[in-house]
């Protein structure tokens, strides 16, 4: 039976990936994504490998609709979870605009660990109340409604976690929120650069609003504000304090 | 060794727990939470499990702390990830507050699988951009809080993740948030109830915010709301569309 299913990887440890979505990338004939993700899943005999360029998501998804329909079993893989900024959306927009017979096709999104809840449990309980998700990338939407949404999110008191804060591409965009942010959160709110969560490279710097610049982050990189209420709790010596939101809050 | 972990089940099934959490929980001496979740870890001999009832959160994150530091191998179990309106944020809450011996223990937070994510998946993408998650409980926050940030993530265009939409004390939460975001967002805006995902009594409905109704809510639901942007793609007979957010934004 020919299929195709669209998984999130997780971060990067084998112990954060779903027995559910390992056992989809071992049945899979097709695995097709970004370069760096397709090398994340383990080599099967006979199995194709479908590696591609990061900005060609829109191409990829109707190459791995169009091996479904000829009859192949496809995983579509993306890092943390497929559905949040990743793979997913892509794949549901092809099938909207290809051949009605996709239509038809047996498709299932598998969902994985996503780099903003790997993140948050290396830094504690970052997330422990209301927080939202934000890409700073203005490739697919416009950078004064990206502001619009970093000042609702932050007036609002939500913890917010920036997905794809800076690349070579667009290297001003996280300057430009941490400034809009300083307009509206005191100057000690914390702030958390988590970068290649559970992979060897691992870095986790824990800083201020006050403070943070764009230079720590990379490509890799999530970036977790926290909010007026955000609480260290400071362990022995040398460690990292941990970070958590406390559950209940005051302010209305 | 003596540890603390706080663990996320994920949704419900097997395939959706990660091999870390699965590992730790063979390896612990106590399991600790809420006694529907505690019902869910495999058991192993000779481990004791304390199930206790779902508002005593902070006691039994002390209870927690306190059988590590008497050298137990503890597990502080979640459903979905332990850091979105679970356990996590109680553990350190407890810590901050409790003995500073307390602090030196060896403690980590496993992430899981979010019922947002799991919900997400079954649905196509309706999360594909910007998105917030809130609480609905008004437990542990006032209520004008919840509505403010209700109208500030709809009036900004993000997806919003509704968790504890409705219970037995809190019967009116849900209606009120219908009613504050039709006021907002067109009628014709998707809404999904997603009840158990992963679980045998799964349960998925999806309508509009203008037909939306909280008696489609029980304790176990997550509530999505899409924005005017999400998309609906038809499947064959009698399928549900998928749902998804497209991965553009033209607004401004």
């Amino acid at each position: 039976m020919n299929w195709l299913k669209v998984i999130g990887l997780g971060p990067g440890a084998e112990g954060q990936r779903t027995p559910e979505a390992t056992q989809a990338l071992a049945e899979a004939t097709d695995i097709i994504g970004y370069g760096p993700y397709v090398a994340r899943v383990p080599e099967h005999p006979g199995q194709r490998r479908h590696a591609t360029d990061n900005r060609q998501e829109l191409e990829r998804a109707r190459h791995a609709l169009a091996l479904a329909a000829e009859g192949a079993r496809v995983a579509v893989v993306s890092s943390g979870d497929a559905g949040v900024f990743a793979m997913a959306s892509a794949v549901f927009e092809a099938l909207e605009h290809g051949p009605p017979a996709w239509r038809a096709l047996d498709i299932a999104v598998l969902p994985g660990l996503s780099a903003m809840f790997a993140a948050a449990a290396r830094l504690g309980a970052p997330l422990g109340h209301d927080f939202c998700a934000i890409s700073l990338s203005d490739n697919l939407k416009p950078w004064p409604l990206v502001e619009q949404r970093l000042a609702a999110a932050a007036g609002a008191g939500f913890v917010v976690a920036l997905y794809n804060p800076i690349s070579k591409a667009r290297p001003w965009q996280l300057g430009r929120a941490f400034a809009l942010l300083r307009a509206i959160l005191p100057g000690g709110v914390p702030v958390a650069f988590a970068t290649a969560i559970s992979r060897p490279e691992e870095r986790l710097v824990l800083t201020t609003l006050a403070e943070a610049v764009p230079e720590q982050a990379d490509m890799r990189t999530l970036v977790l504000i926290g909010t007026a209420e955000s609480r260290l709790v400071p362990r022995g010596e040398g460690a990292r304090p941990w970070l958590y939101a406390p559950r209940s809050a005051r302010r209305a």
